[in-house]
């Protein structure tokens, strides 16, 4: 260490898993430019532990961490409120911030880096997007050379870990969410997860950080992985395929708008997306000068989520606060807000459960021939029960809207046992 | 922008592919913190391109660089000298350096990165490793709450490209390295990327840069690409795996050494290294807390490379020429070297050519005997020539200084058609 590098005093205010963890490295005597200073949680006598040093305060008043002479308040309670308005409350009060929470930052991510900025402090998110890979820092740093378009990734782990089980042992969602839940990988209450909201509040970071495109996060459409089921990965890989939930922002060239969308989408089995498993993460980054380049890692768990708070410290540490405000979510000062479209061109997926009956091919085309999508394929493997006969309907490149209102249609049929899924198919060069 | 980010003014020191390219994107327009002022090359009349702003000096004299008042040089000549020299003497003219050079950093980056403090000026060079891959600031920043312990990669990507020629196409080396000469992937005198300098000099920078283990570049041990052949991936291809040139440097925890080597390696065809294909570059770190994260993109060619060295620029602009010393090579005010071991243990492949005769497997096996090296499969794939016949050994898991040994004996046998080649078998834990 340079004697030259002061040391930073820390409050922990949240001492849940991730709070702990960052705990635990700063006391680990491998960063002596960090001194923790204050841990703040709800029922605090509940949460002491021996091997804090003795000079830590332990309080259940976020006033004394306000009022205490402390440099960074890192921020691990997660969800909007407090947090939002705590981590704006140790701003006014001259301490920079740290946080984990992705919620947060992608509501309200702009107005706190401003209010950081006018304070003379900065605030920090590398751990709020894919857990331990450094990809905050890699977009706004490591690759301000370049001129990126798209960012595209696998940003939930919990959902990954779902498909790849499902892909794997053949495990219907229910079971491979159980067994995530049970592992401690999925939440009592798996909707942030499964339904995309984790994936889309990540998305939203990367549009502004990666693209310079803030957008509106609750814009960025949605699609659950709930419907998948066991029998579409049978398909899947009948077409050289898996089934990934795909997080993808592009920069439109003619606007300053952006394609965006969360949803599950058939990916190449030997794309770099087909190979992330179990909980792991990705983020892949496409730039005009440098071509594409992959971040992977694990995005989740907290240890990782710890080190990405540690690395932020670290940084606060070095530069001063204000030498981090590159890391600043937009350097705009009153970001506008980019408009999100939804229609990727893409050929597409589209998987019924049909009780059989002759016509129903004939109808399911002739809906798509009134979109005048064009048919590629019809799939129907064999051994399969005539009640409940899974029809696969591949198309070729049309668009997701189009898409969208075709499956509406064909929905409206009888035959249906439930209602259809349908996805994209990604290609190679656009999977990584 | 934020308004007060200052405006840097830059002077490209040689003017090739790279140097050309940092040209281009600066003066594209989405870097208005940056200026181009001089550009110095030999034969400067040569150089001259009409879409540089007529206000850049163009120079052969390299004096006027160092008396203009510039804030940073971009040193893009590559080799030792005179870059070094230049280097250190723009360094002490009060100017920070952006390089693309490894060797000068891997040979002398932590003298130079003393001479930038001292002088109050940074010393950069994300472009010296990989690319447009930003690993060095990941390593240095984005992981710096991690204690890292294992860097290893593809640092190479000609040797890639020659590899994954050969896995696809059966094409012997000579025949894959032609085509890389030709395509513009291989120097004429391909020594220093076949024979494994290009990747030691790189591998040097990580264990100072990721391990904080400074090493003497020259104590790398090397081993070539050139004596591996086609029939080598049709074994490897039995046994799960394909061919890499793989660089790894791990930290020793009971010393202040390290284990280091850049050589041909067995790597399980599942790993990510096996799916690094043509000239693409990985680098894969372990940390105590972080576990295993992936960087991967293009390694090499101008565009890539040039935006690494306008990322280094923008850190310098953004916060000033101190702000950047965490770029530091090395932290330690005289950075003590750390001894370089190189008895990796791992299985261990072999392949000999022989003149076949009754009686060889027993001698070979007799030899790995002596050494209580343990055989654990004999391969021979019928259809071969018996005069010129390979017979491929693996062994169970040894010392790779005892394999040495044990092979460099059993070469003295008088059946060998030509020296015998052996490689470690990586496993899927060891290759990510």
């Amino acid at each position: 260490m340079r004697e030259d590098r002061p040391t930073l005093t820390v409050a922990i205010v949240g001492f849940g898993t991730v709070g702990q963890s960052v705990a635990r490295i700063i006391c680990d005597g491998e960063h002596p430019s960090l001194r923790l200073s204050h841990i703040c949680n709800r029922q605090i006598e509940r949460k002491r532990v021996g091997w804090v040093p003795s000079s830590v305060v332990w309080t259940e008043d976020y006033g004394d961490i306000l009022a205490a002479d402390i440099d960074v308040v890192v921020e691990t309670l997660g969800g909007l409120d407090p947090a939002r308005e705590w981590i704006q409350n140790a701003l006014t009060a001259g301490k920079s911030v740290v946080t984990a929470n992705k919620q947060v930052i992608a509501h309200h991510g702009p107005e706190l880096d401003l209010i950081a900025a006018s304070n003379g402090q900065s605030l920090r998110f590398e751990a709020a997007v894919a857990g331990g890979i450094p990809i905050i820092q890699g977009l706004q740093e490591g690759l301000a050379g370049d001129s990126l378009f798209r960012v595209l990734g696998i940003l939930n782990g919990t959902c990954n870990y779902i498909l790849t089980r499902m892909e794997t042992d053949g495990a219907s969602f229910s079971a491979a969410l159980e067994e995530a839940q049970l592992l401690g990988f999925a939440e009592a209450d798996p909707t942030a997860d499964v339904d995309g909201y984790d994936a889309q509040a990540k998305l939203a970071i990367l549009a502004t950080v990666g693209l310079d495109r803030p957008v509106d996060v609750t814009h960025i459409p949605l699609r659950t992985i709930r419907t998948v089921e066991a029998v579409d990965f049978v398909y899947a890989a009948r077409l050289g395929c898996t089934i990934r939930q795909v997080s993808r922002v592009e920069a439109l060239p003619e606007a300053s708008g952006v394609l965006a969308s969360v949803q599950p989408a058939l990916v190449p089995r030997a794309s770099m997306l087909a190979r992330v498993e179990g909980s792991q993460n990705i983020v892949i980054v496409e730039g005009r000068f440098g071509g594409e380049t992959a971040f992977s890692g694990f995005g989740a768990g907290g240890e990782p989520t710890a080190c990405a708070v540690v690395s932020d410290l670290e940084a606060i540490a070095r530069r001063g606060p204000r030498g981090s405000y590159p890391n600043a979510v937009s350097d705009a000062p009153s970001p506008a807000l980019s408009a999100v479209v939804s229609d990727f061109v893409a050929p597409h997926y589209v998987r019924c459960v049909v009780a059989d009956r002759p016509g129903i091919i004939a109808a399911l085309a002739g809906v798509f021939s009134h979109y005048e999508i064009n048919v590629d394929s019809v799939l129907q493997e064999p051994g399969w029960d005539k009640h409940e006969l899974p029809t696969v309907i591949t198309l070729e490149s049309c668009d997701s809207a189009m898409m969208e209102r075709a499956v509406r249609e064909l929905a409206g049929f009888d035959f249906h046992v439930r209602p259809p899924l349908w996805m994209p198919v990604l290609a190679t060069g656009d999977t990584g």
